[in-house]
């Protein structure tokens, strides 16, 4: 694992590659289209975003150390799309990673860009809740192997389904009154769901096998043999929801986050927080003439979605006999017990590389809930995330434009236990800039909402690092909690949690030359503004191509001030 | 009026102006801000694009050869934006069309265009059925007069709504199977209208007065004094509909159509197609104790939607007192004779410029409904009109791209009356190429679509200029329908109709270097390719500036090829 710093163009739902051994590296070419499509992912039909006209988008599949090529052509009327590839460090190749205002132009109407990638969903505006993402498995390099077996494997792909458009959503969120996106009206399993509920009635109505007929809508079948393991890669690219995940009758043994390996253990039900990867493995040790459910359901917010069914098929059983148990319960939505005590047992496998010593720079990040004019915002350190219509990564290479310094921390006596005393705040585009190499800590400090007595779960996820978890701790985090970081087996991962009223520490080093988002990864809360943008060895890009770059703002700029 | 020709940066509603004369000139500048709010304009509440954060936009209203200036800023979170200035010649200022592929890139997220001009609606997808417009009228320059009297105006802007999102309209135009927008929900009056019906139950329920306290979906009132005359400036927006305008016992006075005067006549009720703008007027010499209908109902397609109402109200009668007699009754959707017998009444002023006596080139375009893949689509000469995403203006200024020749006439045993015996056709993006100062025909000839016994109208409207309306004629254009042609007081307009399985012919003089679209006013037709592009003396088009042409692919050409 100590060659894992070597990797470039990887991370996916898994793992270790070497470029140097692997000797059969490949480009993989792809053409992605996206468009409107109708589709029925919950058995309603709506319009939605499709990759060449299916929903979710392809997974892609590849080897450690293949090069990944995407022609992403924009077929949608009137606006713009970028697909960021979550996961991907893009060491090299910043104006790669898809974000909108941060690497790149949204890409116009009508227009190709080109990617080279992993592991995608849209990241502009609030595409991901439109539908576009997809999965990409990133296999061990020729040579290599997991230091797990197993049998076979499945992708089980989590998401959250809203009926109303993401335009609405949208506009709901920058509105006064504040109108909030609401539960989702399904959770979708590999794309597939269904709203007031097709399956549920067949199992209230005691039927022992179910029948619906539109394959976009139908139950998720997972088939599985008798008395082998299997690995089960599980990603969530929900808007909103934290899930839960559990097998009836089987063990989950955790072995990988977020593409890095972790020590492996042993759980009931495990949580997945939108924008995090796991790789599970089960046993298929049980009564083999029976069918089991795989069951998900929403933890954090008070659920008014029903839970997400799949059917864990033991062959030769009948592909739609129904479980004869009951799903799986999840647990309450508001156990944070529950949740940290599983949260906390994921500790880097033995042989992960651990972090440096000592930090150069601590950056605290306090998340607020605020008003600007009226209009209710998330904002870091009291600024929220305005992004600017020209995209950093050529404004700042080229220094097109001045940019300031965000605040690094926040007053010492803020109450974190309570509503903020003074609830406005203003909106910013401004960069914290990191030299390079330079070892980061960052403390999220959680803070109760702008209501009494309401603090939420937020998954952050940076992008361009994978980052090591530190430390977690309730309340607010005080000077001498550095003492209680864990240096010798914090997880590597991209995304992160912080619970209610908590806090959590990661550390990474600054070797990516690029500009990079860091974000609550729950889709209105960042169109609310929670996220900051962190630049890194500038000036160390290398020329940054001109579709990066051409937009139209942009491009005036570039022709009076870019070096030839 | 032969001073007409001296003008630019005009024409809306109105009307004469002279730039040596008017000494007054001004520059009037405008901020209009896109973005998506929550309205009501039929009592239902949707999104739709608002401009400041109101529908319709604001009025424009200027003296003939003021400048306009408008910064408009695109605060759609993913949508790129253009707004077209419907009725202006953009003599001198092609760039300023706002036509998105045409005239320039649309405007993305976040960005700001500057415009100088009049009349507009949005011109980029089917942004118009999204509320996009507005009303611009412009007034004689000073020292000037109005070849008729009144006491006094108002302004009629009509519109038709639907409940679906555009977007959802788009997709349906472009699935297979495809799915028609259907007939709007609500005829809306400067941007008023009532669904399922609040003013019409009153109606039937006898009462004498109504109370809608939504201000958004009230009913228009347009107050008038006793024994005066009134100038009601009525455009049309629709998205799909033709229209019929009526009031309750008294006669219009047709004075002005598309900004050009017409030889005055009077009418019980009048047609209005999508694109075309009026003036009438009224003398208010009724029973001034009452109050009295305005009817709008719809023409050319069977109609499923109300009739829109405003009142007439005879001042110091309450506003809300109900007319006392019936609304008045639209003619029967398919009475073509009653349209031709009004339509073929416009005719010019004494006065107005005359056509060239003959010109240097005609140009016959055959419009029918095909399919492209299994796709229903438009097209005209058997090609579907597809735009590029490199604005035409700068790719054909600069000579990016080379752009083909599209197909001049049609097949000369083509039946017009039959659906077509090979219903397929092909998509296209070439140009028809036009001598500066040329003089250009154009007959649009109608034909029968896929179904048997189909044949509707269209609107179709031309950028950048005013035509002559030489003549019109049922079943097919024969080449001695050319001794027919009115040359001697041929009605000066922008938009022109074809009625089902009949011809019109147009002249103009190509004197406005630039790239303009001429193409059916109906957004779904639009959509589905019903359009050509032409381009004339595009030799002379002084340097565009930067900002119409940096959209992303564009500024990449341009730093390679521009000449600086």
């Amino acid at each position: 694992m100590g060659k894992r710093l070597l990797l470039y163009l990887l991370i996916g739902c898994a793992m270790a590659a070497n470029m140097e051994e692997s000797m059969a590296v490949k480009v993989r070419h792809y053409k992605f289209e996206v468009a409107y499509i109708y589709w029925s992912p919950d058995c309603e039909e709506k319009m939605m975003m499709g990759i060449n006209g299916f929903f979710p988008g392809p997974t892609i599949r590849a080897k450690a150390g293949d090069t990944i090529v995407v022609e992403l052509k924009n077929s949608l009327p009137t606006e713009g799309v970028v697909i960021h590839w979550h996961g991907v460090k893009q060491l090299g190749t910043p104006w790669a990673d898809g974000t909108a205002s941060i690497s790149q132009c949204a890409i116009n109407p009508d227009e190709t860009f080109v990617y080279r990638f992993q592991f995608y969903h849209g990241h502009y505006g609030m595409q991901r809740s439109a539908g576009l993402y997809g999965s990409l498995i990133v296999d061990v390099a020729d040579g290599e192997e997991e230091p797990f077996y197993y049998d076979g494997e499945h992708n089980v792909l989590l998401s959250d389904w809203w009926h109303e458009s993401v335009h609405a959503q949208m506009l709901g969120l920058s509105s006064i009154p504040f109108r909030w996106v609401g539960e989702p009206q399904a959770i979708l399993i590999n794309g597939r769901g269904q709203y007031n509920c097709s399956l549920a009635a067949h199992l209230t109505e005691g039927t022992s096998s179910y029948k619906i007929t539109n394959k976009q809508c139908a139950p998720v079948v997972l088939q599985v043999h008798p008395n082998k393991t299997y690995r089960l890669r599980i990603s969530s690219v929900t808007s909103l929801s934290s899930l839960n995940l559990a097998v009836g009758n089987h063990n989950l043994t955790v072995v990988e986050a977020d593409g890095n390996y972790v020590k492996p253990f042993n759980v009931n039900d495990m949580d997945v927080y939108s924008g995090e990867t796991y790789s599970i493995l089960i046993r298929t040790d049980q009564n083999s003439s029976l069918n089991y459910w795989i069951s998900i359901g929403i933890r954090g917010r008070l659920p008014k979605t029903q839970q997400a069914l799949a059917i864990l098929n033991y062959h030769p059983n009948s592909l739609s006999m129904l479980p004869s148990s009951n799903p799986p319960v999840t647990p309450q939505w508001n156990d944070y017990t529950h949740s940290k005590a599983f949260y906390y047992q994921i500790l880097a496998m033995h042989g992960t590389p651990t972090p440096p010593p000592n930090s150069d720079r601590m950056i605290s990040l306090l998340n607020t809930q605020n008003k600007i004019d009226g209009y209710i915002k998330w904002s870091i350190n009291n600024v929220s995330l305005a992004l600017p219509p020209i995209p950093y990564l050529g404004s700042m290479r080229y220094s097109l434009k001045n940019i300031g310094k965000p605040p690094e921390n926040f007053l010492e006596d803020y109450d974190v236990m309570k509503p903020p005393i003074n609830p406005n705040t203003t909106k910013g585009s401004s960069v914290y800039k990191i030299e390079f190499n330079n070892t980061i800590d960052v403390v999220l400090q959680n803070t109760n909402a702008l209501s009494g007595n309401v603090s939420e779960i937020h998954p952050w996820h940076l992008h361009g690092h994978d980052f090591w978890v530190l430390g977690h701790g309730d309340g607010k985090f005080r000077k001498n909690d550095t003492s209680k970081f864990n240096l010798r087996n914090p997880p590597l991962r991209n995304t992160v949690v912080i619970f209610p009223y908590g806090w959590t520490a990661i550390r990474f080093v600054a070797n990516n030359p690029g500009v990079w988002a860091f974000h609550c990864h729950i889709e209105p809360h960042l169109h609310m503004g929670m996220g900051i943008i962190l630049a890194e060895g500038v000036e160390l890009i290398s020329k940054v191509p001109n579709e990066a770059l051409a937009c139209d703002i942009t491009g005036q700029l570039l022709t009076k001030n870019k070096p030839h």
